[in-house]
């Protein structure tokens, strides 16, 4: 930062987090801008209701701000560098590049080269939990590289700044191996019901999870239904994981199952209104396997 | 059966499982006989001190049962079935040949298919739930075909018997289910270890997932160091289990991933004393890796 006034938080893109991320900072009294060019009517009005500033183009956001907060689908983090890193190296502001993208080990390198290449300082965060709202634990900015404390100024009540090294990778290999378990978990749970479906003993299965497997089951009631609406975003994540996994030595074919799902799942987002019990998600689900999207 | 008397019940082979089952059987009166043709000192001694009758070879005991459970490993079921069915054909008793093997349906339909050719009353179960035990839940037989009343007559209070059709394979299906969300995400969850700990982060994602998943971090820590001493028979299931998944036409990626898994931890059991705690287990894991076993 250029002076000791508080920093303007440029936050790419206003989604679901991005703009939750943006309201709590908001609260705490920072200046926070995103652009708004070419978003949907509906996230436009999601990050004005905040309080976020629309600074009008990408140019003019990079400009104007002193750390930006990349929180965009994995599969957009590297292009968005490779974008954003040359503009933001050309501002007398000095500003620093925060990743908080779902990204593997490689994938944040490759990102860290171009904001090196640039002159740009940066520094990696991995968002763990949901998006932040006061009924809900905070979520967690996991954070590592040799710009902690500028992180750590953006801590909230309902964001926890947790730093774990000096080293820019760290809190995205946190990510990839949280995300590993719980999306993972949510993808095989699905895939399970459309088995039993398929299968034909839906309810025998309902009922013994039911049973035997209690918080799993709720689980399942409480999150197959939004499963779809989430699907897309995570189908990236997911071959990020892969990756991951693959570049450790570890298997990498539960993730491109996870993958597998979760691409049949955006289907159904697109199809309409979503399914509103986990019955009917694997009801649909089995008819889409129908329609002849072969396994691979 | 031949005779009102209580039938004599053939069970191959005394494993955990089946010597669990067959003192159960042994507590209801019921003469239970098994062959200990070389098992192990080991599995001799559990199956006398439960009350099981050696009945020396595999055609004495088949010659002189009514009923046959077959509880083996998934690999050898097929191959069980080949063997024993011939014999049980040419026994005057009509015994009934029970699958009680966590097969997939294609598997299931072979193993159907020579009792029929040979002439033997055949009946699907699909066993769900950990050995019985005084202090557990009771072990379920979900069970399925034209001869449910013989299965149902073996019912205990830890052995839960539940019809679920007239259709051979029902059974077995429900076990393939069931199997795929609970040893497939007990193998993720040792994947996701792994991942920590080559990564190095596995301090920070233990105090992750203790604070904001409890519940599943406290299964890890109960069930990981056991994983090894059955990692070599669920192996083989994972294989029946992505059988299952593939000729539905989903995905079989998610338990082709556990199946690697568990193969890499059924060395650890042969490699000597199995790791006391989640964190030694993961170690070893990637000392196994770092020993070259690339993944696929």
């Amino acid at each position: 930062m250029t002076s000791d006034a508080a920093p303007t938080i440029a936050i790419v893109g206003a989604g679901e987090m991005g703009s939750a991320i943006g309201a709590c900072l908001v609260d705490e009294g920072f200046m926070v801008t995103t652009s708004l060019e070419g978003r949907s009517q509906r996230t436009a009005e999601r990050a004005r209701n905040v309080g976020m500033v629309d600074a009008g183009s990408l140019e003019s956001l990079l400009s104007g701000s002193d750390l930006l907060l990349s929180i965009l689908p994995p599969s957009s983090a590297l292009e968005f560098a490779t974008m954003a890193c040359p503009l933001l190296g050309t501002s007398d502001r000095d500003p620093l590049f925060v990743d908080c993208n779902a990204v593997s080990p490689t994938t944040l390198t490759s990102i860290r080269a171009i904001a090196d290449s640039s002159g740009v300082r940066f520094q990696d965060v991995g968002i763990i939990g949901a998006a932040p709202q006061p009924d809900r634990i905070p979520v967690r900015f996991f954070t590592s590289g040799p710009f902690t404390g500028e992180v750590e100024a953006l801590a909230t009540e309902l964001i926890d700044v947790r730093p774990v090294g000096v080293e820019a990778g760290r809190a995205s290999a946190m990510k990839m191996v949280y995300a590993s378990l719980t999306k993972g978990t949510h993808a095989l749970r699905a895939a399970a019901m459309m088995a039993a479906v398929s299968l034909g003993v839906q309810e025998e299965i309902c009922e013994e999870w039911a049973y035997s497997l209690p918080d799993a089951y709720r689980s399942m009631q409480k999150r197959m239904p939004r499963m779809p609406l989430v699907a897309g975003r995570w189908s990236g994540e997911m071959r990020e994981i892969a990756d991951t996994y693959r570049t450790l030595g570890l298997t990498p074919a539960f993730h491109e199952g996870a993958g597998w799902v979760y691409d049949l799942l955006a289907k159904l987002d697109q199809d309409g209104a979503p399914p509103s019990s986990v019955e009917q998600l694997a009801t649909a689900f089995v008819a889409l396997l129908e329609e002849g999207e072969p396994a691979t």
